[in-house]
């Protein structure tokens, strides 16, 4: 492999096949028949591996709460082991980075199920960790744990993964037909984890993975989050959609990393950013207007009232968000925070409410040409905002062509993003070290 | 589709890439070098395929101990989920038959999953349930429950999951854009269960797949195995070395399933065999030499030893298992009750019981002629010994190959095996009929 050149991006791309705005699935040409289907997700992989990009990121629901209200943005129609081992199948470069939670699993079936997509892929495994805040009612729980539990499961949960990963070293498998031992069973470790949560004997009962363990993302922003996420992960996802704020965030977090002895180039901060894009500004404007045309508003209503915590059901389209509606409510994550408070402090519609939450969910967005989102991505990363960007694409397959076939050469052209993969695995693409225990690469 | 022939046999291989046989893996050619890589057990599934298989089936343990005493023919080397949904991706008809423990696992997990498998392959999964009997120890608990318990666990298990996969009605995904619903939300229905082992509201969060429900099959021939098994499985692995027995089996099988107002058509009984095939007798012993000489008779020992549950250090290769040895264990399964039985009854030196056992587990074995092997296998389908079999290749790539280029023809050309498939699920290829609240096929 070549090492990543440290002017290039980071770009990911979640993958919802509906699109990310939501009810894009409306618009003609959207292949909303084929939700679950594999051959569509397979040719939007496709798309960004064509592209280059680092990787596809899958999130997951585990509730179908979301669809019953009428919203199938983020469905969960894909389980992500299940879909990111298909997709392993039929790509060769693209990193597939999916969420599974800590909540609702046991570590050592994740760590199997992560080390297989890692062996199947030649090394290309991701998982995003996520603690979950519902779908407890579907795993024998009314309600959810508060946030501090749940993370310090996560933690355990990461460190017994961690474990289970590295308890076969590099060289255990010797493959001796002569002595008729396959393994060197002096290099196989049982890891005898007893801890607050969980209880682990171990060794996993597979070679240690081409990746050694799959990358680690993580995207909360809340003090535990980051606490975590400054701990173990390589790569951070997060909703900034401010320049200033995001460049204090990717400071802190560094600093956090250093303070625990990590490299901070080994922790990519990568903020989303939804890009609708025209040949002219006026073209990506009218995009802007199709898409807002595309959302169903009374439905809208009970998903932002949801996703806020807050009763809107008696407000008319066209009134204000009442200011003394506002209060700090600590179960919310804090992108809804942040949301719950600018719609007060801004005098927003309930309607303009709607469709902000419907286009990004807290997320940046630009209209623009290629050049100009460019520009503006450019500028970030320049200005240690942002180590690069997950691309959220704003309608499906329509958007993401959009993304691959003129944002990204934008990109590729101004010196920003590969031309070509620097190697076989996704620890490769995002340009991180090994973990120690492995094998330095050449 | 066009209907399954009658008169053809149910055929699924045992996926074991080291090979069924113990220490096969040390033979020329076995390709040792690449277990846990996807393009190894991709070769294999193709062969499968071409062959007009019905299904593969993957076997899982959750545990190293296996591999730490040197046996790494059940190795774990593959996670069911991951690598199944890997092959789908590059395989159009054959049957993905995985196994999962209902002792370690969450229902929605697995319902996820598998529905995830059954879209992606379009109806192909299949669900081997197992209660497991080890490695119990990574996750969080000393040793196993009492057999009687863990069925008690599986049998909520799988209704939890069947709930689960009937929750969306087969219509209930109208992709309707002009009213902006994805889904006729009447035709999804939360399933709150609430049970002894599992309180779990759904509904599932995709659509129904394509099979409407995974085929289930099973392996127990314990008493709580065969209830579970006659109450909801369509397929029965059995291991049955003689044909008399197996005729008992199936009868009490079908007539179990019948009692419980199923359609015994709708369970097929697949006893294992493993075929030693050469172009003549003589060279088909020798081959049952060859693989005799490969095994490592002090790993086979200390594997015997765990498997029967008997302390076998002190005997030399040549003395005979002492009779006095002899006693019934109820927690030992109970291919190795027999097989502990057997070796007193016979009289078999330790070196006997190893090979006996490292050869076929407990399961027929031929070493013969395709058509001699042929023969036997048609004669235990005539005389309702059994639907088809499971074949178990004694070495690989090799000895599948053998399977597929010499058995599968012979089988064909006596008119007991299909030679196209039938139709596009394993549900087609099994000849089964489809859940209820799936629309009838043409």
């Amino acid at each position: 492999m070549t090492p990543k050149n440290p002017q290039h991006m980071v770009l990911t791309t979640f993958m919802l096949p509906a699109g990310y705005h939501k009810d894009s699935w409306r618009m003609d040409g959207s292949r909303s028949e084929e939700l679950a289907n594999l051959e569509f997700v397979y040719d939007l992989t496709k798309m960004a591996e064509d592209a280059k990009l680092d990787a596809i990121f899958f999130g997951d629901i585990v509730h179908a709460n979301t669809v019953m209200r009428g919203d199938i943005k983020m469905n969960g129609f894909y389980e992500p082991i299940s879909v990111l081992s298909a997709l392993a199948a039929r790509t060769k470069n693209i990193g597939l980075i999916g969420t599974v939670s800590t909540s609702f699993s046991e570590p050592y079936n994740l760590a199997r199920q992560m080390a297989g997509l890692d062996h199947m892929s030649g090394g290309r495994a991701g998982w995003n960790i996520v603690t979950s805040s519902d779908g407890f009612q579907n795993f024998g729980m009314d309600s959810a744990p508060d946030p501090v539990t749940r993370y310090r499961r996560a933690t355990e949960f990461v460190e017994v993964a961690n474990k289970l990963w590295d308890s076969w070293e590099d060289d255990a498998v010797t493959n001796d037909k002569e002595s008729a031992w396959y393994v060197d069973t002096d290099k196989i470790h049982p890891i005898n984890h007893d801890g607050e949560f969980f209880k682990v004997q171990g060794p996993i009962n597979m070679p240690r993975s081409p990746q050694g363990r799959p990358v680690l993302v993580q995207a909360g922003s809340s003090g535990p989050g980051m606490e975590l996420g400054s701990s173990v992960a390589d790569g951070i996802y997060t909703a900034q959609p401010l320049k200033e704020p995001s460049v204090e965030f990717y400071e802190k977090f560094k600093a956090m990393a250093a303070a625990k002895g990590r490299n901070p180039n080994d922790v990519k901060i990568i903020p989303g950013i939804l890009p609708i894009l025209g040949d002219t500004q006026a073209e990506a404007d009218e995009l802007v207007e199709e898409l807002a045309n595309h959302i169903h508003l009374e439905n809208g209503r009970v998903q932002v009232g949801a996703d806020l915590k807050m009763d809107l059901s008696s407000l008319d389209f066209n009134e204000k968000i009442p200011a003394e509606w506002f209060s700090d409510d600590p179960a919310l994550g804090s992108r809804y925070q942040i949301y719950r408070r600018k719609s007060v402090d801004q005098g927003m519609t309930l309607r303009e409410l709607i469709v902000d939450l419907a286009r990004s969910t807290g997320h940046q967005w630009m209209a623009g040409t290629a050049t100009a989102v460019a520009d503006r991505m450019i500028d970030w990363f320049d200005s240690k905002a942002c180590d690069g960007f997950n691309l959220n694409a704003p309608f499906n397959p329509g958007g993401f062509k959009l993304i691959c076939d003129k944002l990204v050469p934008e990109l590729q052209n101004r010196g920003y993003f590969r031309t070509e993969y620097e190697g076989t695995t996704l620890r490769d693409n995002f340009g991180l070290s090994y973990p120690s225990s492995i094998r330095s690469r050449v």
